[in-house]
């Protein structure tokens, strides 16, 4: 057990290496030549440009206006600042509601903690059960003495704790109610504002079946101008194009290097450059650079034009999926939500996501092949989850003085020293598993790719589930059970899986001290090393300093990142978790979550605004997930007060608590019938809203021209880079008027955004 | 403990009951003044008619062609007969998917059986642990050998269990599925080759929002106009007529006597009928008959125009419901699958159900009504489940002799007495049960309406859905846990729920004899009374004999009964989780089970031929719900199974029967994805498919007014009886196109039916 001490060292440790990372961030921000790494948002927005323009040599790269490092915190009101349309148009809804979790975080667990302060904690403090066996169990009587812990056995001060129980779940209903409800409303609003896009007319058909007599091609025209007669417009079959995209990365790289070699002859255009043709210019025999690069894109080029030509005529390339568009969005409709035959295997539709979201490579995947890779997913899954606890279970088991001392006795003079003990007891069991956990996410990314959806968003929905799962899995229930008690992790194999509920129940209050531990490294430090991005500094002035030949080159050694939905989404789910679990049990852990939450959300909305781009809007349908699972920890968090006060000689109360979670399971099949609907379902009314008002504002649209090239894959579509298709791609056809109504409608609040991060 | 003896007892009891019930079926059957009551189809079908016409008075009555009593077993021979898409057309695919329902039993259990008996039963049989003890617990011995309570404590005989279950699993899954995809398509079939029917064309809209404006009908043709321009037709304004329908019933039965007195008068034209005017025409003021009841009919006849110019001309009466119909199906398809506007609590549209299926009293209630409704059922099914189980506890320990012994200590004498004592165990238990089980299924459906739901085939799906949660919590799991160990209940709710699996696992071999009762009392006495109809032959002869006055009333007498699916499914469910429960544990039991599902088919399809007539045709759209409630059944086994071992010293390996219920969902899982859209989408394709041939054959059809009167409420269809109209309505426009195939296509098997029938 970790004593007061502990926690105290280990407070003092992640608060200073928290404050470190927030005072090197305020400083580094101001400096000019980091500009491209603090606000590359407003990089990409066009806004800002390099500072190469005007100033002087030294003014390039470090700010010398001493008034702005005073007011070095300005940042955070900054970020506060921005109101929320504003800040929905300028980084897109996705982001907006991202943070907003953070909010709902706030908004549910600070009456909570005022709550439990006021009710629980002198309920606790008063039962006087640790006081007893004073001289002996000392250690854990500090903290644990505001814990449920000190109530002594059957106490009818348990009645409490029920009844705070329930208050506590109606506060979260409450406010989840609240808050779908206004999400809801707001993706509804933005995706009525939205402006003509190529997905409101396009469905993408998957699992065409095979025929004899006719290509995909036609095959896809004669069903549909069959069975939508009046709305079929025209289709866009996918090809099989890995190859080709592979060739075009390829020639991508040589025609930077090109660019290098001729930048450097135009500027010394006395001496030809020079390279050599093995192992990255390195080895091998001398040649002239820009000879060889022109020749080698030339080859290139010749590969890509044959395999283009083999792409194009070869039948084979065809995959069975199509995008299919419809001549109004009320036609796209009703063919997304709608089944197409009566095998429901075949022909199967559903709403095409935006052009830049489609994951290419999934696309051709057959129905049964997809039941196949479900099945093989969740059980790797299973195996993954279950079986990556041992490795975690060991490095915490040796995190603990005892086995360390037993494996290293030379190091026992050094560990007993009181300072280095709390040390490791109180920093390195959460550095463990927050190591372990760096390691996963692309793992899972990789398993839902192999699962087989079809867009960037569903695959990051995915794997967020599967990260949850793991969460749960290995961080919440593995550190509650292994943690105090590794020989229980054996027993509960030999047990049968009945004798869970209360295992876990009964050893929460235990491990409260280690829950506050994970929440300050994990939560306070981990969001503070969020905003420095220290990776990504050192990332960009290495790149800038040894590789950026090219201004291409310098766009892309700057690395704006975007909110990493997979991953944080299921580590706020855990403190949403932790928060439920520990209401009725130990109040003390809570104000630490709420500073987390606040504290987050700060961070995040000031990197929403300056720092990240999103590769893709989806306007909020993560929301349901969010919703849900919220929901799943609030379910656990009941279940386990009942396994704990089951243990604890309030049998029959407990049994007042079942009530809980059934009526919480309803709550949230009324929110899922009430809302759901509007982040999967494609109401027919507002899509002819939008069919009449088009009509009636651009009689003459052309939409078949207009929609011709959108879902050409990628490599098809220009001989100019992927990424500046994308670019181009959102340019001509903004999903958020950014530019025009920052500059129009709202100048000042932008300007006084944009400067607020420059000051 | 139950001895082979007192089953034997039990098993003579009922197979004598059962054997008597079908002899006395055999003759009965054969009288033709039964004919009415054991051959009703024909008679509605309009094949048979009352025998009064050709034979001699006693032929009239009683069957005196002695041959065909030799023959008294034919009808089992002749119910196998008819070929299955002869039976579709004849009885409906409602009807022929249920007895399919037996069948499925019959594959399931019939290989199940055979390889538990090679299998299990010699390694159950040589285990050896009942043979120790052999002095003290001899009564349990010669069942309980051929069980799993025979095999050592710890042994390796546990993992031929184990492997057994996996392959029973399989196989039951593997039946499952042939199952499913053989139904759908049947359902498929079906569906494309029926004629044309109102509820195509038609949509059932619920929840049109109020508009201050507009009355309730201009603001649906107004929002259909708009959003299903080229597909709107019309709409049916639903008014609420309870009020006028109960004058209608009334004036109907007014009607009748009318009819009866005129008839006497017209066969006896010398004395007018005379009647009294108080109660049920007994006491009172003596009148003249006639002139008294067209009184009675014209002052209810004015009533009955008043109240529907009320209804017709409020605005009140009109509620916020509507049946929408569209020009094709493929608009009516479209706008059944999709959602109607933003706002998912309003213009909720669901595929209407056929005219006679509607259930009209539940169209108006709001979304959260509907809500709130379905909470409060589920909070009272819940009490209704958890809390009647103590009333069944307190009968079976009555039904065991120590009890009465107790109780009635001057009974002593006889109870102790073997053939008594056997009968008392053997019998009591069983009936108990059943007798709680028949008041049921009313309250079951009344919850059902109450929760809204729109049509006659949903609530008594639902309905189903309850009855089975009953019957699993409290006729198996109640005989489970309280019949041998009553005082394992208290225990229960003082312990966390945790150990309830254990418990339950390790009671379920002693409790193999009371299930072995209980199917030969409910399974095969209950199907063998199925047939005889015995209390519809009283309540006829009864009728007939007092009551009947005219055709009507004998028309009316005749009760055809249909096949109450709300409880008979969820029954035969039971036997499903009987067999997989004891398949691994028990095989003893499986006979009994395979020989309940053989006679059940045999006598259930004999019904469906001759007797029953069913209320409403839904196209097997309950399937699915038989589908997972086997596969819930298995699961429940499966988890029995690990919890029965982990009390037998097999904890390890029971690890491995966790593998077993994650299959099994992911089996149910693909087979949903597979086949359930056929029970509740509507292609497009198929749509389509149906409007181009209708259109090719039919070009100049009135739709509109083929649809004018479809779906207006019964009462203001006519003044003709709500019963008449239903017929009518049928013979417009038949679902199953008996009379014509049946006169045409296949004349010789039709009429060897009907022959075998009367024979």
């Amino acid at each position: 057990m970790a004593t007061v001490a502990d926690i105290g060292y280990s407070a003092a440790i992640n608060l200073t290496s928290a404050i470190i990372f927030l005072l090197a961030f305020a400083m580094l921000r101001l400096q000019p030549f980091n500009d491209r790494v603090y606000f590359p948002k407003w990089y990409l927005k066009g806004i800002r440009c390099s500072p190469t323009n005007s100033r002087s040599v030294v003014k390039k790269f470090v700010n010398l206006d001493f008034g702005t490092y005073i007011r070095f915190l300005n940042w955070m009101p900054a970020a506060l600042h921005m109101p929320e349309p504003e800040l929905i148009d300028h980084a897109g809804l996705d982001s907006a509601v991202f943070i907003r979790i953070y909010v709902l975080g706030v908004k549910i667990f600070a009456p909570i903690t005022l709550l439990a302060f006021m009710v629980l904690v002198p309920i606790n403090w008063t039962g006087k059960t640790l006081e007893a066996p004073a001289a002996k169990d000392l250690t854990f009587s500090n903290i644990d003495k505001l814990s449920i812990s000190n109530v002594p056995f059957g106490s009818k001060r348990f009645w409490a704790h029920i009844g705070m129980s329930y208050v506590f779940s109606a506060w979260t209903c409450y406010s989840l109610y609240k808050e779908y409800r206004i999400i809801a409303s707001m993706r509804l609003r933005f995706l009525a504002s939205e402006r003509r896009r190529p997905d409101q007319f396009t469905v993408l058909v998957r699992n065409v079946p095979p025929d004899m007599d006719e290509s995909v091609s036609e095959h896809i025209e004669h069903f549909f101008c069959v069975n939508h007669p009046d709305h079929y417009l025209m289709h866009q079959v996918v090809y099989n194009a890995n190859m080709l995209a592979s060739i075009v990365e390829q020639k991508k790289k040589l025609q930077n290097w090109y660019v290098y070699y001729h930048n450097k002859y135009e500027r010394d255009p006395s001496k030809r450059p020079i390279t050599r043709t093995g192992l990255m210019g390195l080895l091998g025999a001398k040649v002239d650079a820009i000879d060889h690069y022109t020749a080698l894109i030339e080859q290139l080029s010749e590969q890509e034009a044959e395999e283009r030509e083999n792409v194009m005529n070869d039948p084979n390339a065809i995959i069975p999926a199509a995008f299919v568009s419809f001549k109004t969005r009320w036609g796209a409709a009703v063919c997304a939500q709608t089944q197409q035959t009566s095998d429901p295997t075949v022909w199967l539709t559903e709403w095409a996501p935006e052009p830049r979201d489609v994951y290419w490579e999934n696309l051709a995947i057959p129905y049964f092949d997809l039941n196949l890779r479900r099945l093989l997913t969740t059980v790797s899954m299973f195996f993954l989850t279950f079986f990556f606890m041992i490795p975690i279970a060991f490095v915490q088991s040796l995190a603990n003085i005892e086995s360390i001392e037993k494996v290293l006795p030379f190091l026992k003079s050094i560990i007993e020293k009181p300072s280095v003990k709390s040390v490791i007891q109180g920093f390195l069991p959460g550095l463990a598993l927050k190591l372990f956990l760096i390691m996963l996410p692309k793992l899972l990314m990789t398993m839902s790719k192999i699962e087989g959806f079809s867009s960037f968003s569903s695959l990051e929905r995915r794997s967020a589930s599967k990260y949850y799962l793991f969460v749960l899995v290995n961080v919440f229930l593995g550190s509650i059970v292994t943690g105090t008690a590794f020989q229980q992790l054996q027993s509960l194999i030999n047990e049968p899986s009945s004798e869970f509920t209360k295992t876990v129940g009964s050893t929460i209050p235990m491990k409260a001290t280690f829950f506050i531990t994970y929440i300050m490294i994990d939560g306070w430090a981990g969001v503070s090393g969020e905003i420095l991005r220290l990776s990504t500094l050192i990332t960009f002035h290495l790149k800038n300093t040894f590789l950026v030949k090219t201004e291409q080159d310098r766009e892309n050694a700057m690395d704006p990142g975007c909110l990493d939905f997979a991953t944080s989404e299921p580590r706020i789910q855990l403190y949403f978790m932790l928060g439920h679990v520990y209401a009725p049990v130990t109040p003390l852990l809570l104000p630490f979550i709420v500073v987390f939450f606040a504290f987050s959300y700060m961070v995040f909305r000031h990197q929403i605004i300056n720092v990240y781009n999103q590769q893709y809007e989806s306007g909020a349908t993560f929301w349901p997930d969010v919703h849900r699972r919220v929901i799943i920890g609030l379910i656990i968090s009941q279940i386990l007060l009942m396994g704990l006060l089951s243990t604890r000689g309030a049998n029959k109360s407990t049994l007042l608590l079942i009530a809980q979670p059934v009526l919480t399971i309803w709550f949230h099949r009324y929110c899922k019938g009430r809302f759901e609907s509007a982040f999967v379902k494609f109401p027919l009314e507002d899509a002819m809203v939008k069919d009449t008002l088009e009509r009636a504002v651009e009689p003459n649209l052309n939409l078949r021209l207009y929609l011709e090239e959108a879902y050409v894959h990628p490599v098809f579509k220009s001989d100019e880079f992927e990424k500046t298709v994308i670019v181009d791609d959102e340019e001509e056809n903004p999903l958020i008027q950014t530019r025009r109504t920052c500059r129009s409608s709202k100048p000042e609040s932008e300007n006084e955004a944009a400067s607020a991060g420059s000051c």
